[in-house]
């Protein structure tokens, strides 16, 4: 099977064409390829298929074989191979995934897709909806009693529940110890994505995440978005936010109430591979 | 920049043929290729190499761009590359390294490589050499009190040094607690690697093993090689002993005092690819 191995600001997944490849079992490929040690290495499996619905299908695979809906990093990554390889020469190109049709903006140079701005759709901010156990309709700068700490919280749900806290250091955070008591959190119902958040300043946030089941991740695609959407709410950035993750950089940018969030970032081709599965 | 991901029961390192490729700064190359989310991901890189004094140089490179003396599970991997890869059609080879030169015979089927057995060289014992700090020359089942508990040990150098102790249960083992309490403990002055083994009959021990500077690792085969050694000394098993890694399986054999300690094992390609050095 030939593949080529991308990261989106250092959340890394196996890319396979399928308009030249065929995948039988794509959760037991993903098990078998994500691993770091005697597979490929990656986050998991993206399969980039023909759509009837769009230019592109986006199927993802988690690690541990589950069906993935979307990702943020991973689709810039789509956008990137399927123009660098010649399956499209769209600058505007439309990817059907498991979380809707998404549609990406590609800044091209010299043939090389720099960066890619996504459509990541509207944020949805209804407390049930998120879902975050409240007495209000929204959660904005709420308080919180966690491990006998009182914290605020701005919930957001990109798709998938966050909760961004702002904290006056990010960096000495010990966030082993505190994000899983967020993540489990009786308020919590779905569990939690949790981001911790320092504003820099009027267009620019430093920020660490730790995502449910997964912990501390490099980067995380909705949470950078959820982390914007909480800072205009509360006043805090303008409408353009940059937000510095520990693998990379994010710029973010949301109108306000009833607009989608954009958001813009490169992909970076690793190396491309032929792997044998039955020798594995 | 071509190259091969293989392991040695999953201790893995991207191998470069550098007699058709040319890496003119290998231990940036190594830094960069070893990163598991941005790079190809491995324990290092391993560079296959012409020598004047033996039928192939391996040079070898630590994921932080350090330069590695010797590896048991690469050197098998550099025994299956040249063979399958067509560098030799030979079934016994030398390789030079940093810590002398070696020599392998390969068990082929069908042009496949399916075994390769390395002479690993006599064990040292000499405490002093090892080095351990003891009242004896030789360090064999002595008492040693680390965090309050006394444990007894036996001392093994195969190049690096190794301390072996015997437990009753290797699985519930807290090794990232008492792993590096042994590792800085006053009586290893270069530190220590350490083996936790459980004796499950005359012929076969299960393993686990405290890397210094690197913590529990999959496989270790000069840890492998000290864990023999010390059952033999020890007289808990044969001369022949196979040592269940977390990896995988390793067969050990040492004949005793005089005698060089023989190492077999699998060696596994994973994927052939092609990486841009300039574009990471």
């Amino acid at each position: 099977m030939k593949f080529t191995k991308m990261h989106g600001i250092g959340n890394d997944y196996v890319y396979v064409n399928c308009f030249e490849e065929q995948v039988w079992n794509p959760s037991e490929v993903a098990i078998k390829v994500s691993d770091r040690h005697f597979g490929i290495g990656s986050d998991g499996l993206i399969l980039i298929c023909p759509s009837n619905k769009a230019d592109f299908e986006m199927k993802m695979y988690n690690a541990d074989g589950s069906r993935g809906e979307m990702c943020g990093n991973g689709i810039r990554c789509v956008a990137k191979y399927v123009y660098e390889y010649g399956l499209t020469d769209q600058e505007h190109i439309s990817v059907e995934t498991l979380g809707g049709i998404k549609y990406l903006d590609l800044t091209v140079e010299d043939g090389k897709v720099l960066q890619v701005k996504v459509d990541m759709g509207e944020p949805i901010l209804e407390a049930e909806k998120i879902p975050i156990v409240s007495e209000h309709d929204r959660v904005i700068d709420e308080p919180i009693t966690v491990d006998g700490i009182e914290y605020r919280i701005t919930g957001v749900s990109m798709g998938n529940p966050h909760d961004v806290l702002f904290v006056e250091d990010v960096k000495g955070l010990d966030i082993e110890k505190v994000g899983p008591s967020f993540e489990n959190h009786e308020r919590f119902p779905k569990r939690i994505n949790t981001e911790f958040v320092k504003v820099l300043d009027r267009n620019t946030v430093e920020m660490r995440v730790w995502e449910r089941g997964s912990g501390e991740t490099l980067a995380c695609g909705t949470g950078a978005c959820a982390t914007a959407v909480a800072c205009i709410l509360n006043g805090l950035t303008e409408h353009e936010v940059t937000v510095k993750l520990l693998g990379g950089e994010l710029k973010i940018e949301w109108q306000g109430e009833g607009h989608p969030v954009y958001m813009t970032g490169p992909a970076t081709v690793v190396f491309d591979g032929e792997i044998n599965l039955d020798e594995m």
